[in-house]
């Protein structure tokens, strides 16, 4: 089996769009929002935008699920308050929802947080809750800015988010670390913020002892660890003259990268300095690169085409495309077995 | 000869940390500056300064010159206002200036600019034609984030930036960019910011015409491009997506990266995926990491024991190690002739 764990809905109906464009004008105007009941999706309406989309390409590359979440860039956490964060987050993992009803054996959910800029995240304990208890999510998006491009939230190693990995921990889900779309206009949301956000996460923990006190927390960090893998040596080399243990023994219990990285000397690199147990199959396809690579003849984001060609033994790929997801999520072959069950 | 672009000044004499811990007390409170005559830095505490330090690994790891600047992380941008960033520039680089008179063949001078948060770039102009024109530096180091961590300053590419790169073409002098000290919680100076600001920048010009506009105009990558060669492919299908031309043609005649990057894993990578004009040889020594790493008994950052054993030809490498420099510090070849003759 072939897990992508990094999928969002990125081509949602078109009314989730006009709800969220009214609800961020109400927002910013403080005005009435638009009501939820509204909204009009309808599951032809949800079946469209993903036959010729995530469920075509799946068959295309031959991958089997999806781990699937809603429109990262669009979580936009630092729109509106905590209020609008959470209308918004149980509008958008609802229709998650749906699509894994819809597509038991294709797709299963990850949710977004309702996060806002200042507010504890234990606000977002119950909303998790909600997800993995009753719509069958193994798992959730973390934002370490929820300020959208200014980082002043504090580290992630910072007392104030744990009793949200208490509630991960006791829930067993991971979270997939990422930020949503960039509204400072010295990044670019896919291009730099995404990137760096994975980078900066990466070094916060490096300086805790966050693993040391939640042994049992998982971060996943997308889009190849960011710049980690590339200045793996300058990591190595920090944490040595800092005193502290070897990065393996340190934090690859806990941390696991995503192979979201479009050309192959990336995706060597990547698999020669990370363990293969750390290492989960993703392309997080129809998001930041859609073309096709003229070097190639193939989309960049095909990331199983550069995984084909590394030169690892055929149980270290099956490892990066089901057996680390399976570990990872802890969740997801219980739930695996119910929607199969359900199909 | 080989040429490392990329060395701070580390191991200034004491007086200097006493003159600045004074000169930033005084600029938070508000009170009386130290007088800049009373710094005492003699010849004598210069040359040890660097007998045991920088020169004695240029002698040991075989490189000839360093292009040396200040102290990249005390630059402080966001330390008091812009009359205390000019002093502070004023001293620093006239430091630098002392080191090169002292050791001709072995260090040539780049400056730091006395930027300041939300004052326009162009007053820096006045400062690098100083250190260029009256004190022989060859370049400069141009932070993108005066604030010191909160990426709110204008993109590179805004027009506020112009002047100053009017200046840099008119003078023909490149400039790294490098911002300094964090102090940002949420980010590691050396660990993530330098990277995610090497990044921000490249997807910034990415977005620009800023090189169609200014030919003329060298950037200087450092850290070997912060996140760029490992998301070689997200870069080029980003540029592609957007009908932007292909990135060789678009910035590789303007931008190139350094070689600070501390693992030959990543050093390979940057060596397959950048072309080796655009390749400058850099360690940044004594500087982010100090240690052995245990796997190969060498410095992480004795980079030259890298590219060593890259699969590169002789000329390539001679690129590398300087032609490369040669061309994009259109001063060099001139003032080391000028030093030399002076040694």
């Amino acid at each position: 089996m072939i897990i992508d764990c990094h999928g969002h809905y990125t081509t949602e109906p078109a009314d989730l769009k006009r709800f969220r464009q009214e609800q961020t004008k109400a927002a910013q105007n403080k005005t009435a929002p638009p009501l939820r009941a509204s909204l009009k999706m309808s599951d032809d309406e949800i079946r469209d935008s993903l036959e010729c989309a995530q469920l075509k390409l799946q068959r295309e590359r031959g991958t089997d699920l999806t781990i699937f979440s809603p429109r990262a860039s669009g979580m936009g956490h630092h729109i509106g308050d905590e209020s609008v964060s959470l209308e918004w987050s149980q509008i958008c993992n609802d229709l998650i929802h749906r699509v894994c009803a819809l597509y038991p054996q294709n797709f299963i959910g990850v949710c977004q947080l309702p996060q806002s800029p200042g507010v504890p995240p234990k606000n977002s304990a119950a909303e998790l809750t909600r997800c993995v208890t009753e719509l069958g999510f193994v798992g959730c998006n973390l934002n370490p800015d929820p300020s959208g491009g200014y980082f002043n939230a504090p580290p992630m190693t910072d007392k104030s988010w744990f009793p949200l990995y208490e509630k991960m921990i006791e829930l067993d889900v991971p979270c997939m670390i990422h930020v949503s779309g960039c509204c400072n206009p010295a990044m670019h949301t896919t291009g730099s913020y995404y990137l760096n956000a994975d980078t900066m996460v990466f070094m916060q923990v490096i300086l805790s002892d966050l693993f040391k006190n939640f042994p049992k927390l998982k971060f996943i960090i997308p889009h190849g660890g960011g710049a980690v893998p590339f200045h793996w040596g300058r990591f190595r080399g920090l944490a040595q003259d800092m005193k502290l243990p070897d990065l393996r023994a340190h934090l690859l219990k806990n941390i696991f990268f995503d192979t979201c990285v479009y050309h192959l000397p990336g995706q060597e690199l990547l698999a020669r300095v990370i363990p293969v147990d750390n290492i989960l199959f993703a392309s997080e396809m129809i998001g930041a690169v859609r073309g096709i690579d003229p070097e190639t003849g193939h989309h960049f984001d095909d990331t199983k085409r550069y995984i084909e060609q590394l030169s690892l033994s055929t149980e270290d790929k099956a490892k990066i495309y089901e057996g680390n997801a399976r570990q990872v999520y802890g969740r997801l072959s219980a739930q695996l077995d119910k929607q199969f069950a359900a199909a």
